[in-house]
């Protein structure tokens, strides 16, 4: 039996087809441009294929709402060709068989908590920090599901004090996203990210931010570990200054693993997505 | 078929007995004093009845974590004489009867999803704001579980442009609790909250700042509903003011329920954290 998977970013679509015991058997990258392009070379991937179910993560925001009308849409994205564009129905009405449906960052959190650095968790946050700032998030074993998904990068938060950066979000100006996503450290500092240097400043500001957040979702949520991808955290510096910064602004007020094991690097790294959205395929007809 | 419930508040514990059909027998309010007082008036009243399973909502913070050795605890709770005590212990030595453990606004949660303002729901999160500020979660119709309990009163809020109180919280200062709990309206404007009049400026400072919270909750958990209970919120009019800033803060990033239909009233009063209390007794052996 064969099963497939949709990892759909907003700059690339990763397809792959594997066994249950997620050995991949092909797999392709297709740049995300208007769905009418896109998706003509999703299905020429998987007219080849005889996949018993497909698991999907899409970027977002999407809807995931099964009571609602438009359940299986991405809705109001910035990338205008795809909003309000009906992907799930899309793939139902090409290929008659079940397809589940999450956002890309969730799919990612189900496949480090089931193959990655979460196993033997039954709950954990993931998030990812590049050109935006998303997660999702596993309790109990179970992506969670409410009236609609978590868009955890959009929390407002405090200013660090030496930080006169107005932010970047369209919606929010100085949230989350806005004054710690990757684009944010370019802006602030007049240099690309990557070639500021692991003893930059910029990476205490980066820490702080990344801290204070980590301390709502704990408090909040209280998932037993919070994984941590995309191209900003591969400046492995963050690590040890995020756990410092949690334990200054959290002053021990609830209990956590230890920070070492609790906010950490993820383990599937660019795989995390595609992996979890084979997860969700093989346990829709398993 | 008689089921117990303890709903152990920082200033009363109430015990209830009812039949499957939450319909109470008997129930009685005792002052939180210390262990050994309390909970000899708590023995006195349940060696009474006899019970098939007893409900637990405790105030916290509390060991709720299966894996840990000090489950069924009260833990760094500021009331001294009840940090590390033994509750689940205690009542399992005496009862031989399976007791379900949650904190009290976990229990009030579930009550309200059940029986409450967010019956038909699947999902709500329920805030207290009194004394203190405390939340409870329930996601697909069960309470979360994760590492711990949330304690959403302690996420760190951006301070309103006018508020130059320092904020009362003993571990963060003026994080949420610490300057929109009970206490905090009195010491900002130097009278009593119930004073202050509907009109007074307190409110939109009120309002913003639990707004602002509802913000993070939703983007982080996406409920269905937000249920607010405890004293403050008695002050009815904070209800369209919260909405307004919600509005205005979340600026339209993610779809909710209506606003009227989203933020609303508890809808058991004092009555939600008993009567969650008895369902989770009931669901024990049934």
């Amino acid at each position: 039996m064969l099963y497939g998977a949709i990892e759909a970013g907003g700059t690339k679509f990763v397809c792959a087809v594997s066994d249950e015991n997620l050995d991949i058997k092909e797999r392709v990258s297709i740049p995300t441009t208007v769905p009418e392009e896109t998706m003509t070379a999703v299905f020429a991937f998987f007219d080849q294929h005889d996949v018993a179910s497909i698991g999907v993560g899409s970027f977002g925001p999407i809807d995931v709402n099964k009571k609602s009308e438009t359940y299986g849409y991405i809705t109001s994205t910035p990338k205008l060709a795809w909003a309000h564009y009906n992907f799930l129905g899309a793939l139902t009405e090409r290929y008659d068989v079940p397809v589940a449906w999450t956002t890309d960052v969730n799919a990612a959190a189900y496949g480090e908590l089931k193959k990655g650095a979460a196993v033997g968790k039954d709950s954990c946050l993931y998030i990812t920090v590049g050109t935006g700032i998303g997660g999702g998030v596993v309790i109990d074993g179970k992506i969670i599901n409410g009236y609609g998904h978590p868009e955890v990068g959009h929390i407002l938060v405090r200013k660090h004090p030496e930080d006169t950066y107005g932010g970047a979000c369209p919606y929010h100006g100085d949230c989350l996203e806005g004054v710690a996503a990757g684009p944010s450290l370019e802006q602030r500092h007049g240099i690309k990210g990557h070639e500021l240097g692991a003893k930059h400043k910029a990476w205490d500001i980066e820490a702080y931010y990344l801290a204070q957040a980590i301390m709502s979702y704990t408090l909040i949520l209280s998932p037993e570990m919070v994984v941590m991808g995309g191209g900003v955290m591969k400046q492995t510096q963050l690590f040890p200054l995020m756990r410092a910064s949690f334990e200054k602004q959290m002053n021990g007020y609830v209990a956590t693993p230890p920070l070492e094991d609790y906010i950490v690097p993820c383990g599937l790294g660019d795989n995390a997505g595609i992996t979890g959205c084979l997860l969700l395929a093989i346990e829709e007809v398993n």
